[in-house]
């Protein structure tokens, strides 16, 4: 269908608009501010077990995923979140094996996993079917991911999943998660990074969207706070530009368990070393090694609350 | 007077708004998007001789100044873009004495300078009375910048004031412009790099807003070449974040003069060493010396652009 009224009436469930013929990405999340793509298309709309799932073609930021109203990613600046979610951690040991994505069912993490000629077995756990689907049909460049053979897709709960995996399975895991309102709200919360440590072998990192500095301090005061009392290795939070989440930045929570040390800060394992991956999978548009260094540097203002519970 | 209806009627001129109650920032320097406000109330619109000036107070962001429609500051979040654009050129060159400052009538660039102690004279040039009076009425803490007594202001055209500064008289230029549609537009010319080099000192900086890398990569394109044809030290391109500019994101082209080098990536002036300016200013909210470092690293999609213009 065609969007072309600004009122609640004809619109898709879970779809505002603010102006007509515009998606607005309104949340009690980032109250009194919105951010708004003009709509050619809506292409998909479909209500699953757990949530509003949207696509539309927007008319300068390719096509959009959206679910229970949130923006999750757009063709033109998807690049930034996946390629920085996965390659922070991966980047940071050598020789990453196991690999295991929570959520992250679009498989654009999946597709940057795969860069990594190391790896020999990758999981993933999400629990929406329908996330799939609807990435294989609308964002096969990003539904990619899911091609690679050493791929096992689980649809299901993250947190059930990982209680049991044996403990000391992975040496990575990645959790791309949506906002804690809705089905990833346990993804945020203590037992579940009890549950990713105890997945981890010694030395093991992991990767979890944490949310904007700029709009959730209070959010990743949490985060750092129980990260910093579970993991025995390293915890570091890192950030970077994504236009279309809100206040335009997102961050990550990195963490290592107990065992060989890792300095997330100075990669050791630089995926532009090799770069058989481009052939396949097309050369990559934001990370790099430089990049992935000043992630770690915050604004004054940040590092002031995160230094403080960090320590 | 109160916004509270959504259409074209009853707004003040310069005023968009999508969603009723809410200011949207429209232009086609971003086609298919929108930033939207919620707004408490307008408390000023008046046009000068040069754009609309609105300042509204925002439900989440403090007090907004809106030039053209296009959002200049929040109390929210300014200190990242000043902080940014200051301390980036002063930071990198020791003992600066004589700074000019084009544009930034808000006085949120002062304040920045004026924590320099090194600082002898600054010299402000903006064009349009009516920015600085509004600043002063409605954001002293930004304002604040005009009380400083090196602070010399100049009302007119910042390109006739550049050609009338006898050569090599600053040791750094910051140039605190709004979009290159509008008054600004010739601050983004190539006749206008060609004044700010002969102004300054050998081994003398400036600093120029410069867009979003991820909106205007043909505009940056356009001047990081010329600024390499007219700046015979150091051309580099910095960005930060900054939530309620479009993408979330702005860019600070920073070049030097033939003479002393400068390595912009690595300050060496650093303004924490001497926190004697926290007693009068406040501390800094944004800028470190590792950020201002981190800033010059680019996404690889940036840096593959700028590199090829630059070199």
């Amino acid at each position: 269908m065609e969007v072309n009224n600004g009122g609640a009436a004809g619109q898709p469930e879970g779809f505002s608009s603010v102006i007509p013929g515009w998606f607005s990405e309104i949340s009690p999340m980032w109250p009194g501010e919105a951010h708004s793509l003009k709509v050619e298309k809506i292409l998909f709309q479909g209500k699953s077990d757990y949530q509003n799932v949207i696509v539309f073609q927007s008319s300068t930021y390719g096509k959009v995923l959206v679910l229970d109203g949130v923006i999750q990613l757009t063709e033109r600046d998807e690049c930034a979140y996946q390629e920085m979610i996965t390659h922070l951690p991966l980047c940071s040991i050598s020789n990453p094996k196991k690999v295991l994505v929570i959520g992250g069912g679009d498989g654009g993490v999946l597709r940057e996993v795969s860069r990594h000629a190391s790896v020999e077995k990758i999981d993933i756990c999400e629990i929406d079917k329908m996330v799939v689907d609807v990435a294989k049909e609308y964002f096969p460049s990003v539904a990619v991911g899911f091609e690679d053979p050493r791929v096992t897709l689980h649809i299901g709960d993250g947190v059930a999943f990982l209680k049991a995996v044996p403990e000391g399975t992975y040496d990575a895991v990645i959790v791309d998660s949506s906002d804690p309102i809705g089905p990833a709200q346990e993804l945020f919360e203590k037992p579940f990074f009890q549950s990713v440590a105890k997945a981890l072998r010694p030395g093991g990192v992991v990767c979890t969207q944490a949310e904007s500095i700029w709009l959730h301090m209070h959010i990743i005061e949490d985060i750092v706070a129980n990260c910093r009392q579970i993991f025995k290795g390293s915890v570091n939070y890192a950030w970077t530009t994504v236009p279309t989440y809100p206040s335009g930045v997102i961050g990550f929570m990195l963490c290592s368990t107990e065992g060989p040390p890792v300095d997330f800060k100075k990669p050791i394992n630089p995926i532009d070393a090799d770069d058989s991956h481009v052939k396949t999978k097309g050369p990559l548009k934001f990370y790099n090694s430089e990049i992935h260094s000043a992630a770690f540097c915050l604004p004054s203002f940040a590092r002031k609350v995160i230094e403080s519970k960090a320590n």
